[in-house]
């Protein structure tokens, strides 16, 4: 398949047959969908090793961390077939008629479920050539939840993106699905075009705060608006108390620095700010050059140039100095900078803003509760850690104010390394998320994509199936404010 | 309390001041929040001829009607108090660690709730004077999910607005909540103001598509874009078979005219639109105008001049007739139009636009197939109403195509006197509402107000009490992807 720009006409023809494909796809038995999901991780898996070696190629990621991130990735996949078995996902309701029901009024027979909320725009991201691309969590779990997809193809890894593309769409088909369902288109344009036509009812993203915007803005000015689930950006920062860094600052300080410094800091939820005491050992431990891998290409130019701007500003703040820099020929290597707690509180824009790519700020405090008052200044965050003792006083609090900002709250690990499943939750306020109710990893990541339909009064023959009364799917609902498991 | 509108300097110190209350209300124990709620309900029924009487005054709506509805407010919010006690609301989720995860790493230790959004603004509406104005179901909803609010109250009942908030804060005070967890501004400016303030995380309005989108779209431009639940406008068309027609003709256009003229037509459900089969006997009686209410007074002005143009537009648009009119002083009585589906197919967004007020239009039919046509042509609906026949062959078609473009599917049912359920569904894709997946009435109303957190590794001491490991508020859980019923 061509990775140049998809044409114009070939946009409109691609969303049309989009609105064809959902209309069928919603109707397929959700036992039909799941085999789909499946049939579609077996065909990635084995054809692993000459996807791996095409996203080495283009991206410049590992190996080990590029197969471990296909596997994760047909996880997924697998993983939605079994949500879409067990049923919870449909959030199937039965209030049955009430004469005597205290409203005032008689209660009507009313029978509600989810369903798909029609064709998903997903745009690739660069930084997970699997994972959150092609046959990623955002088109896993809109193909779960009933929708086509129109993917749009990242531009850093575009000839992978065409041989998923052929894998995912030859499994579909040996899988009965309707043709149309998964689509690829290439380039920024045809994206902007898909994104503003009526046939696309929700689209997702991850990607930086700039293009996100801008794309959420378009999505808000159509006639009919739609969900834009973007995953933005994150500092994801680490509150390390006293006793914690009394207790373990050299181990927590190596901790930190791989998980800063994996995937060469390209990762979403890399912990970019770590908040220490001041004179810790951990500090010490963190101005140790030596400790700092060396620098490699990042995935494209356009990160690198943006992580050297990022760099840069950081670099310029008043009252921040370089704490550890590896060797640096174009920039964009591996470096740790430092400041303190009142710089932060002085210009907490400035300085609690996300550099994209192997790099960190140490903050040092001396006083505990500052961490407290920089917690109230945090823009929304995908996650927040807190490193300390089981004793610390100020754990409650500082769990409390952080659950208002973040999307995850971690204790003595670290955000790296998203699991999937079904208590994930991948999202937060804005800036980490457009849809600050929503996940983009993990079985509710279905939610997105789905919208609530009542049934008033209707024959038992003609409802869903998962409303109809004798419970054919065998699936858990609430009947009349009840909450009945699966009877299987 | 003053009704002229709130001060700018007013409007800033509420949203501070909600911003406190909402984070100390959002701790508060599930079981005090619904006590708080019960007894707001108590004191409301316990003024209920007073706020009745006041309501009248400034609605011209009909006393039984009034009554009707505070009885329905007052359920609403005790319904909500049961809802918090049931606790799924909380959608708690514990995934246990598990070294052998097969994703290929670690599962950790992964717990998710549902908390508070933060503070909500919500914009009463003029026809629900007590159901969606200051103590109506977005504001239950949103004190339910444990947000503070802050209410800008509509013009059209500005003193039966200061004396339910005074009843509200009363009961809510006496209940032990808050200081400032409601409170009511005045004046278009001020719900402008407080809608573009960082301390307000969510927004919820029923009115007009231009004043709601009016409102979206400054949400939405916010350096912090917040969810705004708008639920704008519906035509809730009618689709009644042939076979329908001929066995039930005379019967049906009395129920539909009784559910047309309900409320002077000033209901977001009323069904504005009827399409039967030409010649149907149903269309001879809605031609008798003397079947038809006398002109009485709408709510306000500003709705009279809306009715009065809307009208004008359909009376003037080619191919549209008057069936039947009441005798009108000043433009703003009982009326029905009649039109062909041909007309309707070629101008839908003209002819199929909503008229609030007592009015409605019959589009005659000769092929039962173009209602398939029509239903494709919709525009997101609150309601689709199928009126038919058992035996129907269109119905499973008809019914599939209207739950795409709406919220609810009825079957010989009316639209109008939605019922506060567990299954309801009152919402549906853009105008009907501007956040697609969410309704504004019904238990599930509360999920508009709550984001969810997911908390990794934390001891079980620092864990919120729905996520300890001993379930000590005996919740529904879904623990390691199983759903686990309360133990109660």
């Amino acid at each position: 398949m061509s990775t140049d720009q998809t044409p114009s006409a070939d946009v409109d023809r691609i969303v049309a047959d989009a609105a064809i494909a959902s209309a069928e796809w919603k109707k397929t038995p959700s036992d039909a969908r799941a085999a789909a999901l499946v049939a579609v991780g077996d065909a990635l898996d084995a054809r692993a090793d000459e996807l791996v070696a095409l996203a080495q190629h283009e991206t410049h990621l590992a190996e080990a961390r590029l197969r471990g991130e296909l596997k994760r990735t047909t996880f997924q996949l697998r993983l939605f077939g079994e949500v879409l078995a067990e049923g919870s996902w449909l959030d199937a309701r039965i209030d049955h008629a009430d004469p005597e029901w205290p409203m005032g009024a008689p209660r009507p027979d009313l029978r509600r479920q989810l369903e798909s909320i029609g064709p998903v725009l997903v745009f690739a991201a660069s930084n997970f050539p699997f994972a959150f691309s092609v046959a990623g969590g955002d088109s896993a779990s809109a193909l779960a939840a009933g929708s086509a997809v129109v993917l749009k193809a990242h531009p850093g890894h575009p000839e992978l993106s065409a041989l998923t593309t052929r894998v995912v769409s030859e499994a579909l088909a040996a899988a009965g699905a309707p043709p149309a369902l998964f689509q690829t288109i290439f380039g920024t344009d045809a994206g902007v075009r898909a994104l503003r036509a009526s046939e696309i009812k929700a689209a997702a993203f991850t990607g930086s705060i700039a293009g996100g915007r801008a794309l959420l803005d378009i999505a808000n000015a159509r006639d009919e608006p739609i969900p834009f689930f973007g995953e933005l950006g994150s500092v994801n920062p680490v509150f390390v108390t006293r006793a914690a860094a009394d207790a373990r600052g050299e181990a927590l300080a190596g901790d930190f620095l791989a998980s800063v410094m994996g995937s060469a800091g390209q990762l979403c939820t890399k912990p970019g700010v770590l908040f220490v005491p001041e004179g810790a050992v951990a500090v010490e431990r963190l101005t140790d050059a030596s400790a700092l891998p060396s620098a490699g290409p990042l995935l494209n130019d356009s990160i690198a140039q943006g992580f050297a701007r990022s760099v840069a500003r950081t670099r310029d703040h008043e009252g921040v100095a370089v704490a550890a820099a590896a060797d640096d020929a174009g920039g964009t290597a591996p470096v740790v900078f430092r400041t303190t707690i009142d710089r932060v509180l002085a210009d907490a824009d400035a300085l609690l803003a996300e550099m994209f790519g192997p790099a960190a700020l140490v903050v040092e405090y001396a006083d505990e509760a500052d961490l407290i008052a920089v917690a109230g200044r945090l823009e929304g965050q995908l996650t927040a850690t807190i490193i300390a003792e089981d004793g610390d006083e100020i754990a409650p609090t500082l769990i409390g104010a952080l659950a208002q900002r973040a999307g995850r709250v971690l204790w003595n690990q670290w955000p790296t390394g998203v699991s999937v499943t079904w208590a994930q939750q991948h999202g937060g306020p804005y800036p980490a998320t457009t849809a600050v109710g929503t996940t983009s990893v993990g079985t509710a990541a279905m939610g997105r994509f789905l919208r609530p339909v009542a049934y008033q009064g209707l024959p038992d023959h003609l409802l869903p199936d998962a409303l109809k009364e004798s419970n054919p799917l065998r699936i858990p609902r609430r009947v009349d404010g009840a909450m009945q498991l699966a009877d299987r």
